[in-house]
């Protein structure tokens, strides 16, 4: 008997490739090409260091105001925490004790299943069909809870209200929680549903639409009881998720509204255009709501596009999965980074 | 049946209470009266914004480094987390899934008894001695693990390598935790043990003796195999937990070595004056090797002392429990603090 033998066993989430060199294009963790408001960055280089010595705002209470009034909610419906994977962590836990498995797609956001091992929760992948268009219908069963990331990732499939009404309705005794990490780009809000449903919990982050990965900030949205469900669950972990400096900078970029909707259409319109160039390359690609396409080709595998891609310095994202192995996911870059790839492309597909 | 059935039913810890106002004299939360290192708030000040459109390195490479050569290890064996909080919590995960009870004091860290709440891992509180001494054959028992913190809180105690030995000889089969968030105001580190013992892991903190409390950094230290285990754990929640300028900071407070020791200095310096002044009103103090004092006096209780100390702005911190709820746990302020401090408490003590 060793000390080893009670080590936790699973299986970790894999995220992106970070090639340990500089010079290359970087579109494979769905990051923003532009840098975040610049009144978020003046907020972290005149941030007062002495302050440090204190404990931040153990539930960001400047910051969840800041974002309440932003989507007109009241503080009491935000919580923020350390990145929108720290917040749907503490959801699982706080909101999927039943012994009934809880339900998602077998295409979406990988961290599901990972929370589920790890936090000992049954979950059911409910299986989207050949277009990876979810059917709200399959939702209308037994279960403990339910996820939806919409649009959903790494398809870039975005849906309607009554696509969620449908899923809502069917489930009224769990939590429904909506994964908005990337509706800034297109998608449209459960938020005005949130008023007809204390049961649906939405998540958001900092990390895509705002440019701030770096920064570590994400956010729930939902009933009174739901919110306060998080923070005891948040309590149970760590007291102080959010650091002072990434408050401030949250704060700043949340007020800075015209640059935030500039950058969104910038990465939209060369979203649009990427998606027309590589369509006609002979790509077929969902009409994505995000800052990504899911794209694959008629006559090459996507295993050996993304390798070529890489021999050319250019990091897109390859899933090595059922169903979606023949796929890539690719993020939106600048106008320069998507000339580049489309140039590589061209190349490759004579 | 409703979705609140299935919401988290947990009694979290609460942290030191936060006045609602600005004036007023905080030594209840163990922070450090002094800002953190210049360099440190430099590297915030100085940050590349535009850097935060990325996500920051997973492992905090960089600072993990950094912290590695300070103490004369390999990066192999440092994890940095979001705080000694997350550190810990990942650590309990991490390492005890084992059917044995973890063994920890009665008196310690009040989380412990919180992280196994949560995480379902079954634990014995070993009682200590009436003067707050930790007995290290009490951990000579049937077990899934053993996490002590030295020096210890709120009692303030610590103590030798020889004490440490005891309980690392007789528990080779599970990991031990050391807990050393307060190690550098007098403590003696468990460090040199790490070569003999693969099964201890080290906690440390950038919150107290690095005045970075706003700031989340803590990290842990042990074998390659203990530290392979806390980032699994890791992995499985939240794949970036230190945000990019946390990191940057983090390595420029290591690095201003001077800095540090000099404000640790001074800590002490006026721990030794205040615990002196206040055993003359009759206080009963242990020898503390942290950055507070755990007092009790013979003629007044812990609750009305803490009560008119409130009443005076000054903030120190009661635990409501048994066996300690008859002291005080105040952290050291600056020299003027501590005097307004000393002060208020002769005008009580006639």
């Amino acid at each position: 008997m060793s000390w080893k033998d009670n080590l936790i066993k699973i299986e970790p989430y894999v995220a992106g490739e970070q090639p340990n060199k500089t010079d290359f294009i970087k579109m494979n963790a769905n990051e923003n090409p532009y840098p975040p408001s610049p009144e978020a960055i003046k907020a972290i280089n005149n941030f007062d260091g002495a302050n440090l010595k204190k404990y931040p705002s153990a539930n960001a209470v400047e910051l969840v105001k800041t974002i309440a009034e932003y989507h007109g909610l009241k503080p009491e419906n935000v919580f923020a925490g350390n990145g929108t994977d720290d917040v749907l962590s503490l959801c699982f836990r706080a909101f999927f004790n039943s012994k009934k498995p809880i339900l998602f797609p077998d295409i979406t956001y990988s961290f599901n299943t990972v929370w589920c091992e790890i936090l000992g929760i049954p979950y059911e992948q409910i299986r989207v069909d050949a277009d990876f268009n979810i059917n709200p219908e399959d939702y209308k069963r037994a279960n403990g809870g339910v996820v939806i990331a919409n649009p959903n990732a790494p398809t870039s499939i975005g849906r309607d209200l009554d696509f969620l009404r449908i899923i809502l309705d069917n489930n009224r005794n769990c939590v429904v929680i909506v994964d908005e990490a990337y509706v800034d780009f297109g998608g449209i809000t459960a938020i005005p549903l949130l008023e007809e449903y204390d049961n649906l919990v939405i998540t958001r982050t900092f990390s895509k639409s705002r440019s701030m990965a770096g920064m570590r900030i994400g956010y729930a949205m939902g009933s009174k009881d739901a919110i306060a469900a998080i923070y005891a669950a948040k309590d149970s972990v760590n007291s102080y998720p959010v650091d002072s400096v990434a408050q401030k900078a949250g704060i700043a970029s949340i007020k800075d509204e015209k640059y935030f909707r500039e950058t969104i259409a910038r990465v939209i319109k060369t979203r649009e255009n990427l998606t027309e160039k590589m369509r006609e390359m002979g790509f077929k690609i969902p009409d994505s709501s995000t800052n990504f396409i899911f794209a694959s080709h008629e006559k090459y595998t996507a295993k050996e596009i993304f390798e070529y891609l890489k021999s050319r310095d250019i990091y897109v994202r390859w899933f090595n999965k059922p169903r979606i192995d023949n796929y890539l996911r690719i993020s939106i870059g600048t106008d320069e980074e998507t000339e580049a790839l489309l140039n590589a492309l061209k190349e490759y597909i004579k």
